[in-house]
This record gives structure tokens, C-alpha cells and sequence, in this order.
């Protein structure tokens, strides 16, 4: 049984390998009436697109997305809209090695022990291109949220390159769009051309954190157990390749504080709803949103196809030694940084959908 | 639409509040032939068990389980089966307050605000002893998991107590059992004893990391897209109760790593199976195991209920404060270990079945 | 993998066997605020028990049912809905012959080749018990859609016992609650309690068909494809035991008709919506309600327990007759009614749900 | 929320409307190293194909499919098959009336009620075209039991069409391909032929008895509750457009039988498998496959778009009258004989794997 749908009212299916003819979402439950076209999405898609400039893999592929179904002069039906995008920059012939030798740290051996037979050409289905769909599909959920929830906001930003990380006094949300990393610290952006730079010659590589930050999302979004808001979240950020963690408001450093540090004092704000002293819940209590900024943070591995020697095996059981000559990305998380805005986007309409479904546009639960 | 249920072929759906009669869980899927009685899942049940000692809270429950369906003269039959706990000690007086105050840093606000009603008493669903049906669950996924894959062996263990961590070298399996904190290393569980000791005694909590780690998985388990075993095991480990951040191997970690580093290099093991220079992937690559351990990491917020003041606001949007007097756990974190293997053992037999689904008992991909 | 849910916003999760100490439903997604208590489900279940008058089996079982979760003052929470029924009245020592030889006709053979183990007593999983688990969960379905859409009624009754059919022009609505088999044809049901005195004191059974009709169901619920009312209609009605067919409206006699006489010609109703000239459609197109009355069909084979002989084989293929003594009933058919309507009332609720989610309480397509 | 997938293991996502660029299907779960081309799946698609005769609508496609995924080296991978088909005859002028008009009897005013938007052309999402999709995704299904259960076979044909019964007593297997109408009588085929050819120059309709025959499945798939086979071939088959009644075995007629009559009596067969006096069950006892013939059978409506005036109302509730032109299918019902063919391909792939999770490969229980 293999599982390659996400969500449970919007559901998003991704399909296709990244040497295969082409690739795709199909997005089952949009609501009808929003309106959606072509370029709407490729906004987003050409923000992840690769071979934008010499930090990102020289892959050059177009990613023109075709809508297929499910949209008619310009508004969503109901029906499941199909999402399309050819490869055109194949070049399969860089990945001849990768066929016999595993890649440590690469998915080539797991996957290869489970079914016995795999594309073995870029990675197939475990490659990175897989996230283009994903963007693709989360293009869909935000022209949905425009209608359902004009306010909300979503940006994803890095805040650590390897060693590197931002200095939160200097952020700046006007930063991110200016420097090729997503980043919201200028200063800390120049330092990381400079870094990225040395890597990227040497043929290593480098992991980063991502933080995903969603604004304006009203209170009661979620569950209190397992169709928790926060669960949901954490299982889209971690399905995108080589993420390795997870954490939401304070995260992992949760465990150092004390109950009185950590709780958010409540107030009623200015505009007759709850305000609290701080955020370290990440805007979610016991799975249900607060309706304070959703704030997701994930870590992304180092690419594991890197031009520094590493010993392996191969597929007869005989050492080597393997060197992924190909075209990656010295810090492939700069292009997670679309891909976690999307995810978050797909799970926020999705729990939205989820609500209403179960307790309707009506009244809940007021406060004053 | 509220979702009560994880897992897909293994499926878990709890049910209950904390201070109603009984909670439990309802466990589908399992297959039939598995030799089960109440004593077996007892035995994991009163591991996670309040009022043992000083460290956790003075609720006493018996939690004793009771197998109402799906089991035959000692043998499941491949129907569901049916775990019921009656609470016994609810004591719901305590709680009078709660019913007006929303506690900062618990589900009481947001809770309010998605349903417009709340069973207030000791949380209702958002509560921990929910997590009493989770362990009851685990218990069948393990007697499962002895019947299909023996050699199988999951151990959780606290890693953090608020500021207080283990040394790594000072690791030792056998001091897990020990003492009260599941500590592998028996230096610091003196020194969180004496922590924790003045915590309590002040009516503060602090936070906790928990490690579960899973031997003798085979590799072939997971999928390369969304159906991840990582995945899984983020969603099944954020689902617990104030859990705020998950990590697989190396986990946020991960970022500050070059691609050298990171890369589990592969040989050939004495065994003829692949054997790795290190664990970074934490047994997973691409969302399929590799047959290293598994090794997830989570950590645990603060427990809310505190005897601190905290600023509030009540349900009618008044400012004022609240102490939350009730019987409430210093560290919630030591009873989430045995609730993180449960849900371990849980993730994995589901991964199990959905592997023999898609590819059957046969051979797969062969090294060597 | 074993699937003991039905519905997918409104889920429902039947556990128990015939014999053992309990059974009952997980009910998960009802919305919150809706008045519930055991009495509001006690109602229905007091329909379909056994042991009410000589036409039904003479098993005695209270059939009373405790709520033990999601309902807190007499409203449901939004929690799951737990839902227990005693068996008190187990006499297993009737069903001793079955335990080794196959009843032609009954899941006994199929039971055991599937799993190699089975509860024996009564049938265990595939008796017709489990049928008052889902008239549990229909009450509780039925109270959320008093809440949600307070015109609808649910109606079932018999039409056909044997070689014996009501007349449709002696159709009269009142009649349904005056003889012991929801016979709607007062003639008619002295017919049957003749016939079937007859059956019964010979030890053999009859089959029935039974007509479930929903009236005041807005227009618009169910979707084009797959998730189609009439789909979760036909699954709904042929998951119950021993059912061999369903129809929607015309059903398998649309087979007889040309396009003009299938056709239900539309005009504008005094109501400003659409009415139609017949109802040939059973309130469906294209899987989507129109707002007309739905109209389910359905068949129900006799009981295999007959006390008739008949050649079979032992667990060891050896053959030998059997007569099987219990109690049971000569036309299941009877208690199907409640059952059916259950079923109805459930999906019904699903997709009403389910439209929510996707397309909202507000505006649809506007006619007039 | 709306759902456009079908199965649970072996899962099958439609997608695409009769006058978009192009429809397929989106297979997820299909076991690694199927033998799989395109040639495989376009010999089930040219059985359904349109236009090959005057007994079918006009509209000519080519109905070319593409495997975009999922597939290498003529190897199904375990990923995703994205199966698509372009739309090439779309000649969409002819529908200009339908998009202000319903037509009666069609899904056209039960859409325009629930989205308030649709895809007027040919029926958007409801039209018949969907079907290719399901044959393309059934030719998958079929390869795959090639390699998991090589002696399945799966034959439909149809037994009815309007008052025009075949003689069960003249049934030759081999007919059903030597007439335009899958008739397994030849004597009938004539009478068929003469009948349609007068509705259809007439501008009538008329409807079909379908029935779908699976040979050589072994006893054990399924289960006792709502996973039931007979549950999920009832849906798939309701699933399919204008099916109002779906039959299991005896169907609606095992209503007028007695016990006595309705029970296949069981023998040891000559091969040391249980045998049966007959097939009232139609193959499945307690919702799991006994070993005998699957057997379902389905009735399909008229079309509905007919060209006899039928009075109807516009979208502003004007009262009219509607003509479709276009070019429809006279007896719709035999092209659904290949796509009932499919959907039992699908249902029974899905419990294969489906019996694999729960139970696996080995020894279950043994008769003998």
C-alpha cells in the first residue's frame, strides 16, 4: 500500500518521477467558485524553479504547469483539477553510476530494498523535483484561501545555513525577496553567498532551517487529537525530501523552559479578541489554532549527491567508492522554502474545510 | 469532521475524556492469530501509570484494561478489538475554576472557541490521560509485532529535563528501569530528582526530551512520498500531548552538517547485509527504513496546570488570574515515554501490513 | 486490513461479536451542540430488538446502551461517541454444532478460510447482532440532523416477504407501526403473519424487501463521482447482513425503460423550487440529491439457521448434514427496517457534512 | 469535500470532464514489477471506445493512453501511474442548448444545485467519458492479477436490454464477442440489433441488465464488516453512470426464496476444495469470497439525452421544453460492459492486497 496523497478534505496526489515525461498533482476537494488559472500558478512555481542563479542546481527546466480539469472559464468546478508539468532537461545520461552504486544518505538503497526494481534515473520518485507538484498543488490551496480567508498571510523564510544562523534583532520580512536565500537577515545573507559560494566549489553541501509563518488564521482550526492542526503540520513538513525535524512555536527548546516561562498570558486585545503576553505555543493549543501566527520551523538535510568521494556499495555487494558527479544543489534547502510555504497552505485550507464540516460557518465559542 | 484515528492498516481510533466513565481505544486492522489477554497489555499500561511516586501526579487510577471484542480463547481474530478503562478517581471538584478561566499554555481557549462547548473537567479530550487508550493500543501493536517480526525491540528513554541533559557516554540501557525517570544515564537521574523535587515542591513543571529508538527493523519499510515512515512517525509523535518539535537522527541538527558529514557511509556487514558508518538518517532515507535503528526524538512543553499565577482572561473576556490547583504532573515528560513507544510500536506494525500490501512476503530488492 | 468503518466525515466504527461481553460503535465527527442522551438512542434500539413478539428470534437482550464518551450535560462535545450494548443473553451452548460444520448459506466457511480462527458462537463477527451498533449510531445520526435539517424524515417498511408484495395502491403510512413487520399494506401484513406462522413452525426462513425513503433532503448533496449519495447508499445497505441487492429509485426495472418514460419532466413547484412529474430517479442524478424523495431499495436473503437439513462438511472435510437448533429468526428481514433506516439516516448525515466542507452553509446554484 | 477516488490499497483517482484537453486516472499502490506498455491498457480502452458502430454515440476519440509515471523499463515501479487520455472530438457547439436548460433525468440540475457552477459541455464531470478512465485504470489492475493471481478471469456481458431478455439456457460464452452488444446469446443479439436500430432512429433509448462474472478468485477475500466484497463491488458498480440497481448472486429475487432453497448446499470437490450444490451467494458469504464465482449484476438507465421533447425548466425556473441533440449512445448500458469489467478488476486487485496487510501471504485456515 502506497500512500502519495496528503490531506483529508483538500487532498493533494502527487504523481511522476523526476526523469519520467512529466509530473503532477491531482487536487481532489478544492471548493468551487475560486478563481484560478495558469498563471496563478506559475508565480509560485518559477519562486522554487531551478537553474535561477549558481546556488541552486543548473537543472534547467521551464516547470509550466497545465491545468488539465476541474477549472472552467477561470473558476474551480468542484471537480479534481489536474496539475501537469513536463520535464524537458532529462539529461539522464549524468546518472549512469548511480544505477549500480548506493549514495549514502540517499534514498537509493531503501528504496531499492523495498520494491527491487526502481527509476533509478535522478532519483525518481524520491528526487527533489517531486516538491514542484507540491508547489503547484499549494498555488491551488492559497487561490482557495484568498476566497475564504482574505486575511491570512503565509511566508517562509531560512533562518540557518550550516553553521550560520540569522540574528532575529536584525529581521526584516522586506529582506526576504532581495537575496537569493529567503533570508530576512541582510547581513546575514552576504555571509551566506560567501559560504554557499566555497561550498558549491568544493562539490559539498549544507543543511538549513526553514520557518514557515502563517498570519491572520482565525481560532478553532484543528482537532485535539490526531487531526490535530499542529500533527497535520508537522507530517507535510516532514514529507518534503530530506527534512529531519520538525518543531512548532518554542519546538525543541520547549523542553528547557519552566511552566511559568513558557505559558502565554492572555489579555483581551484592542480588537475584542484574546491577545496573549508571547507565542511560545506557535499559535496552536492542543491542536486547535489560537488564532496567534502559526509558526512551523523544519530542518533540511545536506543533498547527499555531492562531488567529495564517499565509500559505499554496490548493488552485488562490492565497496567502492562514489562520487555524484549530476547537477544538485549545494544547500537544497533554499528551494524548500516555497515548497514549506505550499505545504502549509495545502493543511491550512484543509483544516479549514475539515472545520466546517463539522461545526459549519455559524457561531462557536465566544469570549466577552 | 474530527479525526480520532491514526494509522492506515493498523488503524487506532481513541475515545473518552478525562473525567467521564471509561476511555479507551478501538483498534482495527490487526491481524488475526496474535496470542493477547488483558495481562499482556496491563503490564504497559501501568508503566505509564499516575501516582507511582512523588514525580507524577496523585491521581490514582487503576487503569485497568478491558478487552471487550476481538479476542478468542486467547487469540485475536482479525476483528476489532475493543480496550475500555473506566476512570475511577476523578475528583472533579478540583476543577471548578477551570470551568470560567482558560489556563495560558492549555487547550482550554482554543478548545472553547472551535466547539462553543467543553466537558471543562480535568481538560475533557485535550487531557494526558487520553494517552492511557494510546499505550493500550501500543500494547496490541507489540503483541502483533512479536508474532510478524521477533527480533524487533523498541526502548524510549528521557534525554532532557529542562536544562538538566544526559551525557551520552554515561549511556547505560540498564538504568533505564531505575529509576523513576526513564534516565539512561544514572548520574543525572539524581540530579533530576533533586530538580524535579524542587520544582514540585514550588508548583512549577518543566519540560522533558524523549528518544525512542526501534531495533531490528527490517529495511523495505515506508514509502518515498507522503506515506514516509518518518513521516508517520512526526504525525504519531506530535499527536501526544505537548509535544512541540520531532527529530529523526540527527534531526534540526542536520542543518549545521556539510554533505560529508552527513553521509552514512555503507559497507557490508558481517551478516551480509548493508552495515553503515554512522546513523545520522536515523534508520530512514527517503521515508524508507534502511534496517539501521530508528531513531526518534521528541520533546515534551511544560505542564500548563501550575500553582504559579498566571494573567488570564475568563470566558465573558474579564482580565484575571489563575492557579491551577488540581493534581498535576512536574514533568509531564516522564510518563510521555512509554506513550512515544506505543505509538513507535504502532507506526510500525502499520508500516508492516502496509508493506506486505503493496509488496507481499517475497523477496524484494536483493544486495549482494 | 480490515475495514469496520463506514462514512467519511460522520464515521462509524461497529465493534463486537455476537457471544462476547459487549458491542458497539465509535462514533467520530458528529458536530458539537447537539442534544443527546441514552434515552434518544434507547428509542430506536427498542425497534430492532429481538425477542419482542413470535416472529422474531426469542433471544432476550435489553439491548440497552451506555454513551460513555462525547456527550457532557446532555449535548455532544465534538468528541467521539462512544457507545456500549451488554450481551446479556449469550446461551452459547446452542451454537456447539457449529463450531465444527459449516452452515450452507453462512459466513461460517468463508469466516474461517479467511482468517483460520473465529469466534464460533453465534456467528461472532458476522451475526446479525452487530446490526444494533448501527442502530445506535443512527440515533445518533438522526439527533444531529433533527439539529441540521429538522425537515427530514426517514421512513422504512417492508414490501415484499416471500412470494408475497404489498399493494402499492393499498399504501397507507399509519399502518407501518400497527403489525410486528413494518408493513405498510394492513391486508397484506395478515397475509405475512399467516405465512410466516407457517415458516417458522417448520423451521425454515424467508427472504423480504425492504424500501427506506428520505423525505425534505435539500437538493445538492453527494458529488458527480465516487463519493455519489447513491454509491454510499448502495454500500451503506449492502454491508448489512444479508443483503443481495440495491436499488435507487427505479432500480434494476430501469433496465425496462425507454428514455421518455425514465425521464422525470421538471417544472417550478409552488414552493419557487423545482418539482418533478415522476420519480423514476429515487431523488438522485448523477449522485447528487435533487431534493425530490430518496428512495433505497433493498433485499434480504433468508436466515441460513433453518432447522431444515441440509449437506455440508466439517472443519476437517468430512460430510455430514446440519440442522441448526438456536433461536433465530425465520425472516431476518423484519429487523433490517430499523437497520436500514440507520444506514440512511448515517449517510445522510455524511454527506450533509461533507458538503459543508467543500462547498459551505452559503449560496449555491440558484434556479428561478 | 468531494471524492473522486475509489479503493483503499489499490487506489484509482478519476479526473477530467467530457470537453476538457484531456481525463485519466491517477493509480496509486499497484505492487512493483508488474508487466506493464501501453499496449496492455489500450486494448481494454478500445472495447469501450466510441463510435465503432452505429449502436454507439458518434463522438470519435481515439482514446490514446499515455503512462505519464509510475512505469520503467516496461516494469510497473511501485510509485504512482498516471494514466492519460486527451480529449480530441470535443465539438462542443452541439451542447449550447444544455448549458441553459436541464435536461431531465441528468445530473445537469442536481450539479447546478450543489456547485452553482459547472462545466455545461457534454456534462462536465458526469458524463459517460469519465468511464475511459476507470478502463484505463482497470487494464492496470488486470495486469497485476495476471502476476498475483494468474487463473482470475473476469467476463461481462449484458443480459437485458429494455423488455428484451437472453435465454440463460442458450448462453454460449463465446458469442459475447460476435455481436456489437457483448451478448452472450445469439439469438437474442439479432432481436437486439433489429430493436435498437428503431429506438435509435426514433431519437429513443433504452436500458440494460449488465453482468460480471470473476472465475478462479480463491475463498478468504473480503470481510465480515463494511470491508465487505459485496459492499465495495455494490459501490463500485452504483458508482458508475445512470447504474440504479447493482446484484449480488440471487439479488433482489433471493427475497422470494426460502432457507432451504437459498442454501448452497457444500460438498468436498474433487480437487480437495469445498464445492457447492449451486451459487445463490454468488460467491460471497458474510461479505468474503467463498472460492465459487463472483457474480454482480447491474442495471443501467436510458440515457437521458434523448431526442423526444421533454418539458423542462432554464436556470431562471422558465418553463421549456428540451431536445439534445448532440450524439448520445441509444443503450449507454453497452458500453458500461467493459467498465463493470474494470471496476471488478479494481475491486478485487484492492482485496488482494487489501486480505495481504491483515493476513499475508501464508497459511490461513484449512478445510480438510
Amino acid at each position: 500500500m502506497s500512500i502519495n496523497t496528503f490531506g483529508r478534505a483538500f487532498r493533494v496526489t502527487t504523481w511522476g518521477e523526476s526523469h519520467g515525461p512529466a509530473l503532477g498533482a491531482t487536487v481532489d476537494g478544492c471548493p468551487p467558485g475560486v478563481q484560478l488559472d495558469e498563471t496563478m500558478l506559475q508565480r509560485w512555481l518559477d519562486l522554487r524553479k531551478p537553474g535561477q542563479n549558481k546556488f541552486t542546481t543548473q537543472r534547467r527546466e521551464a516547470d509550466a504547469v497545465e491545468i488539465l480539469s476541474g477549472v472552467f472559464e477561470g473558476q474551480t468546478t468542484g471537480t479534481p483539477i489536474q496539475l501537469m508539468i513536463r520535464n524537458t532537461d532529462q539529461r539522464s545520461k549524468d546518472y549512469g553510476d548511480i544505477a549500480e552504486k548506493f549514495r549514502p544518505g540517499h534514498a537509493d538503497i531503501s528504496y531499492w530494498q523495498k520494491y527491487g526494481i526502481r527509476d533509478y534515473r535522478g532519483g525518481g520518485r524520491s528526487s527533489a523535483r517531486e516538491t514542484a507538484a507540491r508547489v503547484a498543488a499549494g498555488g491551488v490551496a492559497r487561490a482557495a484561501l484568498d476566497m475564504l480567508m482574505p486575511d491570512l498571510r503565509i511566508a517562509g523564510y531560512m533562518l540557518r545555513m550550516g553553521a550560520h544562523e540569522i540574528a532575529r534583532e536584525r529581521f526584516d520580512a522586506e529582506a526576504i525577496a532581495q537575496n537569493p536565500f529567503w533570508c530576512p537577515d541582510a547581513v546575514m545573507a552576504d555571509k551566506w553567498a560567501e559560504y554557499l559560494d566555497g561550498l558549491r566549489k568544493s562539490g559539498s553541501s549544507v543543511g538549513a532551517v526553514i520557518e514557515v509563518v502563517a498570519q491572520g488564521l482565525p481560532a478553532g482550526l484543528g482537532a485535539p487529537v490526531y487531526g490535530k492542526l499542529d500533527t497535520d503540520l508537522a507530517a507535510a513538513m516532514m514529507s518534503i525530501n530530506a527534512v529531519k525535524g520538525v518543531e512548532i512555536g518554542e519546538g525543541m527548546a520547549s523542553a528547557t523552559l519552566t511552566g511559568e516561562e513558557n505559558a502565554d498570558e492572555i489579555f483581551m486585545g484592542n480588537d475584542g479578541k484574546p491577545a496573549y503576553s508571547s507565542n511560545h505555543a506557535g499559535g496552536i493549543l492542543g491542536g486547535i489554532s489560537t488564532g496567534q501566527d502559526v509558526v512551523v520551523r523544519f530542518a533540511v538535510k545536506p543533498t547527499s549527491s555531492i562531488l567529495q568521494p564517499r565509500r559505499t556499495i554496490t548493488r552485488s555487494g562490492q565497496p567502492t567508492e562514489i562520487v555524484t558527479k549530476g547537477r544538485h544543489d549545494p544547500c537544497v534547502g533554499i528551494r524548500a522554502v516555497p515548497v514549506g510555504e505550499a505545504m502549509m497552505a495545502c493543511v491550512l485550507l484543509d483544516h479549514l474545510l475539515l472545520h466546517r464540516s463539522q461545526v459549519g460557518d455559524g457561531p462557536r465559542g465566544v469570549i466577552g
